[in-house]
């Protein structure tokens, strides 16, 4: 992948203190801008992307060549509509598009980070995040949007920020990474560390790729994304190119075929030790937590406008978990909607063409805009 | 592990021919009994083993010296009370508790099977275990059960052999594989094909073991047998013996640490390749298939006693699943009860101490066993 020359990146110059104890300074983060920013400052909506997303939400993705992550929300006349709104959206710090992480070079030794890179949370993608705001003459933003992780530093940014953001939506996610969505993660991260070419996550130096151990963790990922009801309705015991099963171990269902692509391509544009650090930062969100255990007071500080949205099929970030925010919100009398989005598609719900859902944000947003 | 000198083997001579097409014979079945047979012979319960079962069902595991699997079932006055009735259990052929499996010498090379081993079914499976009854001399069982890939031997053994049980008694399975129970197999059997040690099946001769590959699997397959809800409650987010995270990859959660202690003991006792190929006959189960879409037809012929249960938590088998049997069986005016046991264990209620489950199957079985 030639990164260099398509992406843009802000260089920090300001420490940062992590939430581990350390501290880093002049880093980058890489970040995509969609539509232009008034004259006013006031139209910018920062979006916040999930696991495996990067700074390119819509459009041809320059590095990958395919649609940005979020191409039936972001765009001319979409739901983020962008003749309207000046969206940015950078690569979280731990990532491997361009924003600092483990496939970094560590200054102090001149070898690559590894798992040398300093372990990171939601608090801190979030804390380097606003040193975009600062990069654009921004005071406030109109909203901050995004989904499953996205969602949780939607979160993390208001309760942190309560003054920078008119608007917040956050979509299918927690404020409490569960037993379950540890399990998974820790699954993940079981998958890379049994490749041997992971080498402790050297693999780099090693010119070595853990891939077989990182598509394994995509197709256990992957299927967490999916309904058990979708899955059935698009592959059922579907065949794959074959008119009867053919005893043997390669991809006789189309399930199974799905997946092993699914994993194979995954490898082409993530990094391992990537997939290690962001998952462990999911793991590690507790919103509650950092207020001793009381939610509501994460938002107590703000005047913001929440729009919350779930789908009946993530069974991922189920409904039950958004609205314990939606909860913790009304005990404050918070300014806060919430919808829940009939869909067969599970978690991967927010990421697809789901009209319900892509015009109730739609709407949200282009009535809060109006009250500007 | 010595296996030979604590496991009873009936070596069938009569050939079988297999779903695939090869034919079998002089093959061993490793088997259990417990309780004895009375005269009439008309007390024996054949209960079948889910995918990382064995024919040790209760008491002490003389290989792993650990409980039998269903332990909180059989025995003297349990549900299955070995008072009452001579309880046989094989190990599937396919497996590596001494039933014919992939593990096993090919006597045409004079080496260890591997994927050479033919691909089995839940099919050839029953057919292997029809010889335990003539072994032992019984005309008709008194009941077949078992729960998981258990239950679907239950249904395929009444479906081929209509006459041999009084009552069938099939737990928290489904007569089809679905698109994710596929999914999560395939998942395993791509982890286990990632760690290198698997050498396509050839480890044993290369004196490796493809272990991480195989613990991977199951952590993979763990998560599924337990609910969102009963993790949560039993898990949560507590912390491993740290009084907070500790900023790094080591397992900083209870859940963690137990997935990764779950992966660790099942390698111990599981054979990789066995792994594949029961993974493969569960996913090749589709009993309506075998009737050209038709269920009621694969019990037409039957007059046995149907008792199906099911669990509410169970997202791996869910209720519907189980449910769409009993329509099957009513559709064609069987004798069928049906009940769903309220727990928060998940799939793996069926193995676990839940007093409901345990005595509605006591109820069935004894007061059908009164009717003999």
């Amino acid at each position: 992948m030639n990164i260099e020359n398509n992406i843009k990146t802000l260089f920090v110059k300001k420490p940062l203190k992590l939430d581990c104890g350390k501290t880093i300074d002049n880093f980058p983060i890489a970040y995509e801008t969609y539509g232009s920013l008034n004259e006013k400052k006031d139209n910018a909506i920062l979006v916040f992307h999930a696991l495996t997303g990067d700074q390119f939400v819509t459009g041809l993705n320059p590095i990958t060549k395919k649609e940005g992550w979020w191409s039936y929300a972001v765009g001319p006349d979409k739901a983020i509509d962008t003749k309207k709104y000046f969206v940015i959206c950078s690569n979280v710090i731990g990532g491997c598009m361009g924003s600092f992480g483990p496939s970094h070079i560590d200054p102090h030794t001149g070898k690559v980070f590894g798992t040398n890179f300093p372990i990171l949370t939601i608090n801190d993608m979030v804390n380097a995040q606003l040193n975009l705001l600062d990069h654009f003459g921004i005071d406030k933003l109109f909203s901050i949007a995004g989904g499953s992780m996205g969602g949780m530093q939607v979160l993390q940014f208001i309760s942190n920020f309560p003054d920078k953001s008119k608007t917040v939506v956050p979509i299918a996610c927690t404020s409490s990474h569960s037993a379950q969505n540890i399990a998974f993660n820790e699954l993940g991260r079981q998958a890379i560390a049994a490749d041997s070419n992971w080498k402790d996550g050297t693999y780099s130096s090693n010119n070595t790729n853990p891939n077989k151990g990182l598509a394994v963790a995509r197709m256990a990922a992957h299927i967490t994304y999916l309904s058990k009801k979708g899955l059935q309705e698009k592959f059922g015991r579907k065949l794959q190119e074959r008119e009867d099963v053919k005893f043997g171990f390669d991809a006789d269902f189309q399930i199974e075929s799905y997946l092993r692509y699914q994993g194979s391509v995954f490898v082409d544009r993530f990094d391992a030790n990537s997939y290690l650090y962001i998952t462990r930062a999911m793991d590690y969100f507790d919103l509650s937590k950092q207020f001793y255990g009381n939610l509501s007071n994460a938002f107590k500080a703000t005047k913001a406008k929440f729009f919350i949205m779930s789908f009946t099929s993530d069974w991922l970030y189920p409904t039950q978990e958004n609205k314990d925010i939606v909860i913790a919100l009304n005990s404050i009398g918070a300014d806060v909607g919430f919808v829940e989005i009939k869909s067969d598609k599970g978690h991967d719900s927010f990421l697809l063409d789901v009209p319900d859902f892509l015009s109730a944000l739609k709407n949200f947003l282009d009535k809060s805009y109006l009250e500007n």
